[in-house]
Order: C-alpha cells, then structure tokens, then sequence
C-alpha cells in the first residue's frame, strides 16, 4: 500500500494502518516531510517523487489537495506498475471522479472522502485516532470493480471509521451545506470582527470562527471544485439569516423566539450530532 | 455573600467560590434547583426567593438572564438589609446599568460579564474552573463606590478570571460582534441545513453550529436589550460573506485567495485567540 501526500490526512491514515499492512509506502514532494516520515516510522518507505512507489503498490491513497490529486491522476497513465486500486481523500468528488474516469482500464479507481479533520495540518499533527467514528464517503465510478469496492471498504472499517456510499454528485451537494458554507461563514466572521473588540473574544467566537484558520490554498480548490453547490448551500443560509436579521430589526420576538426554539432543539438532536456506526447506502 | 439564580453561571461561580467567604446564599425559583444546591453544598443555605437571603448579604451577585435581572433590581428597594455590593453577570450591560442606576442610594451597584460559558446550561453543568483565564467585563456607574470596584476585582480574581475595566456602551457593541453575531450565525447554519445532509457532517459543522444550542429565552433577552449593536455588527459579517460569495461566483480566484489568507492569519494569530492574564482598562 502507498500514500500520496503526507500531511494530516495522509500522516494519520498511514499511522491507522500501521501494522495492518505488509508494508507501507508513501510519497512527499517535500523532502522535510520525506525525511520525517521515515524517521519517525509512519512509512516504511517515503520518497519525494510518486513513480517508483506507485510501480509497486497493490492500493495507493491519494491524500492531497483536490488540484493535486487531479494533477497526479492525468500524470499517472504513463507510470510503470500492475492494476492498482486508487482511493483519494479528495474533499470534493466530481471533478475527481471524473478524471478518474480517464484511467486507462488497468487502473481501478474509487473516490472517497472521510469526514474528519483538524485546523492544524501537517504530518506533525496526524493523529491514528482521526477516523474513529467518522463517517467516511465511497464514491464508486461506474468501472469500480468489486476488488475495489471491498478493499475500500475493508479500509475504512480498519481506521475507524463508518463506509457512507454514495455517488459523486450528491456528496458534493451535501458537504457544500456540511462543510464549505460552515468555512465561508467561520473566513467572513474572522474578517468582519474588529481588532478592538477581541479583548471580550470568549470561547463563542473561537467555536464559530474554528474553520477560518483552515489551509486558504486547499480550501480554494475545493471551492473552485464545487461552486455550483456552495453558491446553491451559500443563498440557503443567507436566506435564513435575512428572516433573523428581518425579525430582529422587526422587533418580531415571537418569531425570533420561534426560530431560535427550532434551531436550538435541531441543534441538540441527535440527528445533527450523530457520527457514523452502520454503513449508509444512498444511491 | 449571595448568588442569585443557581444555573451554569451561578453554580460555577459558587463553586469557585467555595471556602473564600464566609458563608455562602443563593436563591433560585426552581425549587428542584434549590434542593439539588443544598444537597451538593454549592451553598450553604439556598432558598426559593430572595427577600430573606438578599436581607443578609453585603455582596449579592446576580446569575440569571437579562430581562430576569432587570426584574429583580426592579424589586430589591423595598427589601430589608444593609448597603450591599449588587453586581450582574448578565450578558448585555447597558440596560441592567440603566437599571442599576434608579436603585436607591443604599445600594452600590456594579455591572460584570464573564466571557465563558457552555452550551450545556443548569447546576448540574456548573464547574469551578468555568472562569478561569476568561476575561471578566466590569462596567462601573458613575456612582459606583470604590468599595465596590475593589469588591469586584477581588472577586474576578479570585475566581481565575482576568478583570477588564469597559463602559457599558462600549461593551455591548464589542460583544456584539464577538457573541451575539455568532450565535445568530450558528443558528441560521442550523436553520439551513438539510437534514438529508447531516450524514456527511464532521467537527467543522458542530464547531460552527455549537453556539445554535444555547438556550433560546436567555439569548432573544440578550438580543432585545442590543438591537442596535448586533444589527451593526450583523451588517458587517453580511458584507464580509457578500464579497467572498461574490468572488465564488464571478470565479474570481485571486480575490478569493487573499481574503481566505487574510482570514486564516488573523484566526490562527495570537490576538485573536488570547484571553486574558492581565488587566484592561477603556475608558
């Protein structure tokens, strides 16, 4: 097995799986981060360039950025190696999913997604605990084979976490209202506060504001990757803060103490926390 | 000394408090409150209502929602007892100092707000530790005396939080921004939020969307007594998202990436995240 990308979510897979593979092997484009990951053992072997450890894997991960994960599979077809399954990490599903589509037929190919994650990334910060308990989105492509889908499968319950399978689309549309409008609001709500009122910053607005510190560049891709669903999500939740905003300025506390009743109580539901523990299936 | 309203706050400040005064009262209306108090020794003597404990105090501490300490400054003039010390914890200032200020002369009156709290409110939730390192508005009247000021930052200190000396104007426009706009924005994530999405939520959504479950009653009074503030600060967040929604939508990418950098600086700077450790003083 091979892991693309050493950062968080590539550092922590492979700490989730270490000891449950024969071996492991992973690759950085940066050497710092290659020379780390050997010396701390997260690897057995680490390299800065992808080729030669791809020639040898029976499953690569691909735990990169959205644009790099896309760069790597149009760089992939001319690579030496046997019929590799290839998961990704992508936050995003359907542009990858469709540049999967483009393998040549040796390579086997499913999209995945797991649900968890830090503000703090980098090898440093993996963590072999991350998955527990996330759910953790399959995409499969048409062409998926069952091999696969098994061994993805067989992955994900090995980490932790909880198989949610789904296709491409829908997942985009559901991690635009989970996911990137929470990021928007957490970027708008950091630019909007003054530096002056910070002294009397509780521990609200670090809750609130949490996603804000989150990588700019990755979260570009994803956005630039899912703009249609994150514009769609966006208008959803400005509408709802206009009918605050509106009964507010109103003086409409019965409506205000309406919609506050309901968000606290979804908030609160079960539904709305609820983690992983069976595997979903949506078609 | 007395603590009027056994919840989160109450609790935890008697709790903080415990074995610094002599002896310690409370009051709370909910009579299973008042026997749970008693039977775990938040205080030493607890009571449904405040006439006999208020008699006895030199130093009253209000814990209970905006609106319900207005009521109560409402109703202490006519209560027997000596010259006390009356400071509020409530989470707005400038209508309970408003109020503070047609108290009869016999009292001394001193507005307070701990910047902490949990999202999980009653006694039961109540911790010792709540305040500690938290910054601890205090927003004096004019006629305040310097008793109790002293009284006060002994207070602040003793119990771990740090004293930040403000005028209520100012106080209410600050958290404005720092929690009420938070709070408005956690619900209308909440709000608009489709079910349907909630299998693919991970810790982004839950740290965005916490503040949502704070008990509504308790934040519409805190809205109501700081309509202006808030619909100012709110204006500012919404013209924030607007430019980031509108770089999303016309793609424009440079635009967007500086504004995510400038977010993910700020968010991930000292100031932003510091809490207190010394004293403020804004006149």
């Amino acid at each position: 097995m091979a892991v693309g990308g050493l950062g968080l979510m590539g550092g922590s897979i492979a700490l989730a799986l270490r000891g449950r593979c024969r071996r492991l092997l992973g690759w950085d484009p940066d050497p710092a981060v290659v020379d780390l990951a050997l010396e701390t053992r997260v690897v057995d072997e680490a390299e800065r360039l992808p080729d030669t450890i791809v020639a040898r894997a029976d499953l690569i991960v691909l735990a990169m950025p959205v644009a790099a994960i896309i760069d790597l599979l149009a760089r992939l077809p001319p690579m030496q190696g046997g019929s590799p399954v290839i998961l990704d990490l992508g936050s995003t599903k359907s542009a990858i999913v469709e540049a999967m589509a483009s393998l040549p037929s040796r390579f086997d190919p499913i999209g995945g997604h797991p649900m968890c994650g830090k503000e703090t990334p980098g090898l440093v910060n993996s963590q072999a605990d991350l998955f527990q308990g996330a759910p953790f989105a399959l995409t499969p492509l048409p062409r998926t084979t069952a091999r696969a889908r098994d061994l993805a499968e067989q992955l994900v319950r090995s980490i932790g976490a909880c198989p949610l399978w789904i296709d491409a689309a829908t997942h985009d549309r559901w991690v635009a209202a989970t996911s990137h409008v929470p990021f928007l609001i957490a970027a708008a709500l950091v630019l909007a506060t003054p530096d002056e009122t910070l002294p009397l910053a509780g521990p609200g607005l670090r809750s609130t504001s949490r996603l804000a510190a989150s990588d700019p560049k990755m979260m570009l891709d994803i956005l630039q990757t899912n703009r249609p669903a994150v514009l769609a999500a966006l208008g959803a939740f400005q509408r709802e803060l206009d009918v605050l905003e509106s009964a507010l300025a109103r003086s409409a506390d019965d409506q205000m103490d309406d919609r506050l009743t309901t968000a606290a109580a979804r908030r609160r539901s079960s539904s709305f926390q609820a983690r992983g523990g069976a595997v979903w299936t949506w078609s």
